[in-house]
C-alpha cells in the first residue's frame, strides 16, 4: 500500500511567525505518522514537482523552525487564475499531488491563496480526486475575512508599536534643534491595521504618534499639514505614522505621487514617508526624519508577540487536524471570545467565505479627525501584541534561527513547462 | 555651608543606551551623596539656566533610567565654537556653574561634546573657577578616538546584525518570484562601523550581507552594480547593506545625488539605499526593496547589547569618580584586555587626545574588494553585540519606559539671550 502523504505550500508576503505555522503542521502530523511534503517556493514547487521531504529533518530542527522568520520552505507571489483561464496549471497540480500520493493540500497564505486553495478544492472534486484541501491564515495585513485576527499580524503589530515608541523617545530628546517632525512608514496594502497598532504606543493625544494616515480615509494634505503644524506647536515635535496604502480623494495612491526622479532622469524610487516629509519640509520648513523599516517590520521575529506566535502554531495544528478528517474546503479561524483577559479558540471557516474578500479597518475604529484610533480598536488591538515569544539567543548575541536541509524527493513526472 | 553640585548633560545624536549612563552617574553619585543636576536638551539647558533637579526623581525612576532609551533630560545638536569665537556664551556657561555651585560638569555625547568639555575645563582654570571637567563618550557611530568602542555603538550594531538577518531570511524565502535585491541603510556618518556590524549576520561568502558599502571606500557605480548582478546570478538574491556616508571617487555624498525633486518640483528627500535601488532596477531590471530604519537602529533598546549595556552604566559611575577625585579634563574610555572571552575597563584618556579626533574603520577590517569585512574585523565586532541587556515588559506587550518628572531648580541669574 502507498503511503498518503500531506502537502504543505508557503504562498504570498512571509511572516515572523509563518515557519511557526509550518511548525505546527509538521509537529501534529508527525505525531499522528503523517508524512508532510513541502513545496519549494509555494505553489510554484507544486507545479514544478519541486517537493521538499520534511521527514529528513531532526526534531529539534523542526522546534527551531517554530522561532525561525521568513519561510524556511521558500515562498511565491504567483496566483492561479480561474479555473477556466489557468486549466492547464490547475491540472498539472493535480497531476503531480496524484503522483506524490497527496491526499491533504494545505495553503498557507492570504486572501489570493484562499481562493486557490477553494479552487483546488473544487477541481479535485470535478476530477473524481479524493483531495482534502484546506487553506491556512496569514498575512501581516491582518485583511482576511471571517478570522478574529490573522498570524503574523500581531508580531508586525508589536514591533510597529515598540519601534514608534522607541523612535518617539528618541525624536523628543532632540526636537529642541534638531528633527520636529518623524514620519513612519508602516505595510498593509489597503489596510490600515498596521498603522493603526502603531497607535498602541501612545495613550494620550500628547504622546506619539500624534497622526496616524489610514488608507480607509482621503488624504487630504492641507489638512495634514495643518495638523502636523497644530501638534508640533503644542507639544514641541509630531510623530506621524502612514499606511503605505494612503489615497487622495480621488484615488490615486500618495505613495505613487513620491516617484520622482534623481537628478540623471532616472526612476527614483519613493515610498509614501518619504513623500510626507518632503511635503512637510517643503511647507512647514521644521527639519524632517522618516523611517521606512520595509521587510524589517514583517521578519522581526526577535520582538513577536507571544499570543501571535501561539495561534501561528495552533492554526498549524488545527489545519491537520480538520485535513485529516476530511473537513474540504475550509480555513482554521482564529474566534475571540473575551477581549480582557483575551481568550480565543480555533474553528473551521468556509473557505468561500474567506477567498477574496479584504477586512479593512472599519469606521469605528477611527476617531472622528481621521488621525487616530478609537478606544474600540484598542479593545481589539491590544491582546494582540500582548506577551513576548520566547527565542533562543547564541552565544555570538544573535537569534539561534534554523536553515533546514530541504531535501527534495525524486521527481516521476516529465518537467513542467509553465 | 553651601552644596556643592554636579551637572550632567547630554549632547548629539541620543542612542539605546546613553539613559544606562546617566542612570549610572546618578546611582554613583547618589552613594556619594552628591546632588546632581542635569540640563535640559544638553548645553542648551546650561546656558538657559534650565536645570533639572535630579533629587526628585524616585529609586525606582533612575533604576528604570538604566533601560529606557532616547535622552531622558533632552540633547541638542549645538556646538560651540572656540573659546575666542563663542567666548559669550562660554562666559554664561560658567556664569550659570557658579551660580549653581557646580564643581564637577560631566558632558556626554562624541567628539565635539569631548571638544567643548575640554574647552570648559581650560577656560574654567583661565578664570580661577575650580571645576573639574569630565567628558563620558557615546555615539552610534563608534567614531570616538582612544576608546576601544563608544557606548551606543554595540546595541545600534546588535539591532542592524539582528535586523539584516531576518530581512534577509524573508528576502531568501521570496526571491524566486519577486524581491532580488534588498538594500539597508546605515548610519555611521563618515565611518563605516555600524554597516560593518551587519556583516557579523553571515559568516560565508553566500550568507547575507552579500555586499557592504563603506564610506573609507569610494563608491564605484559599476563595480557595484557587476557585483550585485554576480551575486543574484549565483545565490539567487542579493542583500546589499550601504552606509549612509558613501561617496564617489571626487569625495561628493552619494545621498545627495539621490535628492530630486517629485512631479510637483518639490525637493525630495532621498537616502543612500533609495539611490541604490533605483540603480539597481534601472540597471539590471531586478525587482528591489529597501528599508531605511532611520532613528529605530539608534533607540532600539529592545534589542540592545549587554556588553553595550554594562559599558554605558560604568563609563557613567567613572565619570563621577573621576570627577570626584579631580581629574579634569579626562574621558572615562573602554580598554579592551582580551577578544574572547572578552574582557574590558573602564580607564581615563586625556579629553584633549579624543576631541575632534574622527576613527574611522582601518584599511585591514575591510575586505580587499572593498564589499565585506575582513576575520580582523569580526574579532573586534563580535563581542560588542554579545548579551541580550535584561528589559521589563509590561503586561501591556511593550518595554516599560520611564518618562521622568524633570523638575527645574529655580534660576538665580537673568534670562539668557544667546
Amino acid at each position: 500500500m502507498v503511503e498518503s502523504t500531506l502537502l504543505y505550500a508557503q504562498s504570498g508576503g512571509v511572516t515572523a511567525v509563518i515557519n511557526a505555522t509550518a511548525s505546527g503542521v509538521i509537529t501534529e502530523a508527525r505525531r499522528r505518522k503523517i508524512k508532510v511534503l513541502a513545496a519549494r517556493n509555494g505553489i510554484l514547487g507544486a507545479l514544478r514537482e519541486e517537493l521538499i521531504d520534511t521527514s529528513k529533518e531532526s526534531v529539534a530542527a523542526i522546534a527551531a523552525l517554530a522561532h525561525t522568520p521568513g519561510g524556511a520552505f521558500g515562498s511565491c507571489r504567483v496566483k492561479l487564475k480561474s479555473l477556466e483561464a489557468d486549466r492547464a496549471r490547475y491540472e498539472r497540480l493535480l497531476d503531480v499531488l496524484k503522483a506524490h500520493h497527496v491526499r491533504w493540500f494545505l495553503y498557507n497564505g492570504g486572501n489570493d491563496s484562499a481562493d486557490t486553495a477553494w479552487k483546488v478544492s473544487q477541481l479535485a472534486q470535478a476530477f473524481g480526486y479524493p483531495l482534502t484541501c484546506v487553506g491556512v491564515p496569514k498575512t501581516i495585513d491582518n485583511d482576511l475575512a471571517v478570522t478574529d485576527t490573522c498570524p503574523g499580524f500581531g508580531s508586525a503589530a508589536k514591533y510597529t508599536a515598540v519601534s514608534v515608541r522607541e523612535a518617539a523617545l528618541d525624536v523628543a530628546a532632540m526636537a529642541e534643534t534638531s528633527t520636529k517632525v518623524f514620519v513612519y512608514e508602516a505595510m498593509g496594502r489597503h489596510a490600515g491595521w498596521l498603522a493603526a497598532a502603531a497607535g498602541l504606543a501612545g495613550a494620550t493625544p500628547d504622546e506619539a504618534p500624534h497622526i496616524i494616515l489610514f488608507p480607509e480615509r482621503a488624504y487630504d494634505e492641507a489638512v495634514f499639514l495643518a495638523q502636523v503644524d497644530k501638534v508640533v506647536k503644542r507639544v514641541g515635535y509630531c510623530v506621524v505614522v502612514a499606511s503605505e496604502g494612503i489615497r487622495s480623494a480621488d484615488g490615486r495612491f500618495v505613495a505613487d505621487a513620491g516617484g520622482g526622479t534623481d537628478a540623471f532622469g532616472h526612476a527614483q524610487l519613493g515610498g509614501v514617508a518619504s513623500y510626507l516629509a518632503g511635503k512637510v519640509k517643503d511647507a512647514l520648513g521644521y527639519k524632517v526624519h522618516w523611517a521606512l523599516p520595509d521587510y524589517l517590520q514583517r521578519s522581526a521575529r526577535h520582538i513577536a508577540s507571544k499570543n501571535d506566535w501561539a495561534q501561528a502554531q495552533a492554526v498549524g495544528k488545527a489545519a491537520v487536524q480538520y485535513a485529516l478528517k476530511g473537513m474540504n474546503a475550509v480555513m482554521p479561524v482564529i474566534v475571540r471570545s473575551a477581549d480582557a483577559p483575551y481568550r480565543w479558540k480555533i474553528e473551521p471557516a468556509p473557505l468561500s467565505k474567506v477567498a477574496n474578500h479584504e477586512k479593512t479597518m472599519p469606521p469605528s475604529f477611527i476617531r472622528k479627525d481621521g488621525f487616530g484610533i478609537t478606544a474600540k480598536a484598542r479593545t481589539y488591538l491590544a491582546p494582540l501584541i500582548k506577551g513576548e515569544a520566547p527565542l533562543p539567543y547564541g552565544s555570538d548575541g544573535l537569534p539561534k534561527y534554523v536553515t533546514l536541509k530541504n531535501v527534495a524527493i525524486k521527481k516521476k513526472l516529465p518537467a513542467w513547462e509553465g
